[in-house]
């Protein structure tokens, strides 16, 4: 099995060098045939998912993770059409970020390269093979793909359609490969090989992210949990803000950037949250709040101290009233997964330290905790969203997939 | 120890908090007032450095490793005069690196923020502990020290005065803090720290940064070692070539940016070696050479395989004739470590080929590996070099100390 993985990750590193220099075109072309092929061979690739969705069934999966793992026409299509719009951005390799002239006449310019083979770890469902697939293959990577094994049929039957497209294409052999190993140690294995991955990147729960950055040896970006706060400030335009609240709680909340704490300045709680609460109640979320926030609206529950680090990821939500901008950010700087924090207010001074002071890597003024993605940030595909500092933080596009290099024109300078 | 790293660690995270929003007069003045208050401890510092050197005597180091240890008033100075250009620099908090609107009329911008706490592990010179903090500071980073055991008595001196200066003018307590444990076991237990340091650069020789890399839980940025080629082309101005190639292997050749092998196009090895070999054997370069070289040049040393993996850090250099100037970048990728790399040619689609496809941190047309260095590129200071591809590549300056956010200015905007 160690044998094996090495030899994909020399494979891939093979692939990598004639893919760094391979013609947008042929990227472009490539992408649009996977597309067309993924739906060509929908039977197919649905007999493979039945497989694992017979398997899962008899293990006894719950039925939200059937319903994640399973794939039809509708879910396939969703897919190639996700594959045609990565085809249409523009190709972040070769883009110069900047060129200067130096005092000896040097023209130093940086470039974006590829980095080279990038290897995704994930977990159930399938359409990740598709969309990571194509995004290294848009940013000129060679990507090796290990997905769970309860999705492992599926994996396999997509990467061999990507795989086919692609090289009748022109794209390199062994540009997109799946380990088809689902011993846990293949992971292990995979994290040694720093000599051939040039990036790790690790989609799913918290155990796996932890395995992941605690084994590597490759350099890891990784898309941990998210605990968003909005805070209402003494002067917020109390309306938007129960509109942003709302919205930042209810829209979808089993997702990173919903909200999971509701910070309320005390001279606008007691005008602030009667409402704001019967709102959520009638929606029918469950509220966990702090004392002065039960001396306000009494019949909720008391927010336990773990309640502030919790990310429910459900129609819960803790509230706590704060005396200060500077408490708020306090207590978001403390219980935070720092991915995406927002402030209403109306005050110019208030938000610029809101901005300032918390180091998410998205902080909004009036607007919701919702919006840090990919897709509405206008990077038009997404990655994942890095909750690290290195390298890149917040949504992940095609940019956040390439490296640079320092390009040099001279005319026989040497160095004194 | 370990509970003592970890206090280290926490009070760094707290300072770092702090440090971050500061205003950049505060970490100007600071460092002016790091600068004068090292000269003016001058007696203070030698005479702590004086302890090292005696140890390092009496444990037999090479002259060469007493000569990096050794500081006097000259070094002290020239420490001084580093923190003062360093002051001297744009800060690059704060700078907004791209901004944006989108349809529903949300702002966005990639505003620059420090990266939190960087710890730095590196051996032998004391001056690294003056460099390394300022560059720190500047970019609004709380900085841990880890020298090497050899200097420690120096890095404690250095150390203190630093801090001694930053607290009279305004800088968080804790903004930079030595480890002055010197047992090896300490670097592990920073290694771990993930939840309170956000970056380790490693900085010395190939087996400590081996051994940062196999055990770090932190993202590491490294700089490896340095294996850079020259190639002249066919088409090369040879006069140009020469002088290229000399500057590149011989102008300073124990650093990692010199040239360890040369090669040279079939076409011109018969005109360019000749005169090429003598210049470099006039100026005591040791030459091993390839069977095409030994028929053209035939008193030179046989060149093994194992030369061409070597980096000699020394007046040694391997000659190689090659086809072309695919061979020669195929060369170049199985045996380079991909830091600075040059090409001599008038030939265009030749200088494009080798730019595009040479996959090293700096890529140089018609000028010396040398160049590749912060202060030459004109980024006023550097942190190291980077041979990896995640985050920064090649010379690190300030930036490179950075991280991003996301700030989003919003008037009321929900997700549909």
């Amino acid at each position: 099995m160690k044998d094996k993985i090495l030899k994909i990750a020399q494979k891939a590193k093979a692939a990598s060098r004639k893919l760094s220099n391979i013609s947008t075109k042929i990227k472009n072309n490539s992408l649009m045939a996977m597309a067309d092929l993924l739906e060509e061979r929908t039977d197919f690739i649905v007999e493979a998912n039945s497989k694992d969705i017979k398997y899962a069934k008899g293990k006894g999966l719950s039925p939200a993770m059937i319903d994640r793992l399973t794939l039809n026409a509708v879910r396939i299509k969703e897919m190639s059409k996700g594959l045609r719009e990565i085809a249409a951005l523009p190709d972040p390799v070769g883009e110069v970020v900047r060129m200067w002239r130096r005092p000896n006449g040097l023209q130093i310019g940086k470039i974006r390269t590829p980095l080279g083979v990038i290897g995704i770890i994930y977990e159930s469902r399938p359409n990740v093979t598709a969309d990571a697939a194509s995004l290294c293959i848009k940013s000129g990577n060679a990507v090796i793909l290990r997905g769970g094994s309860e999705a492992i049929n599926s994996n396999i039957a997509i990467a061999k359609v990507l795989s086919e497209a692609g090289s009748s294409n022109g794209l390199p052999d062994n540009s997109i490969q799946l380990i088809d190993v689902t011993e846990r140690e293949a992971i292990f294995e995979m994290l040694k090989l720093n000599a051939y991955i040039d990036l790790i990147i690790p989609r799913g729960g918290h155990s796996l992210i932890r395995t992941v950055v605690e084994n590597s040896t490759i350099p890891v970006i990784k898309h941990d949990k998210g605990l968003c706060h909005v805070y209402i400030d003494s002067e917020a335009d109390l309306e938007m803000g129960k509109k942003v609240a709302f919205n930042a709680k209810v829209q979808r909340p089993g997702v990173c950037n919903a909200m999971e704490t509701l910070l309320v300045h005390k001279d606008v709680a007691g005008s602030f949250l009667p409402s704001m609460i019967k709102k959520f109640k009638d929606a029918n979320v469950e509220i966990r709040g702090c004392q002065r926030t039960k001396a306000i609206v009494s019949d909720i529950k008391d927010a336990t101290a773990d309640d502030w680090d919790t990310e429910y990821l459900d129609l819960i939500l803790s509230v706590k009233v704060v005396d200060s901008i500077d408490d708020a950010i306090e207590h978001i700087t403390r219980h935070g997964s720092m991915l995406s924090e927002a402030v209403v207010t109306k005050n110019y001074n208030n938000a610029w330290k809101f901005l300032r002071e918390v180091d998410a890597a998205s902080v909004f003024v009036n607007a919701s905790t919702r919006f840090t993605d990919g897709g509405q940030f206008g990077l038009g595909a997404e990655m994942g969203i890095s909750t690290q500092k290195l390298h890149c933080r917040g949504p992940m596009g095609l940019e956040e997939l390439t490296s640079t290099k320092y390009i040099v024109f001279g005319d026989g300078q040497v160095r004194e």
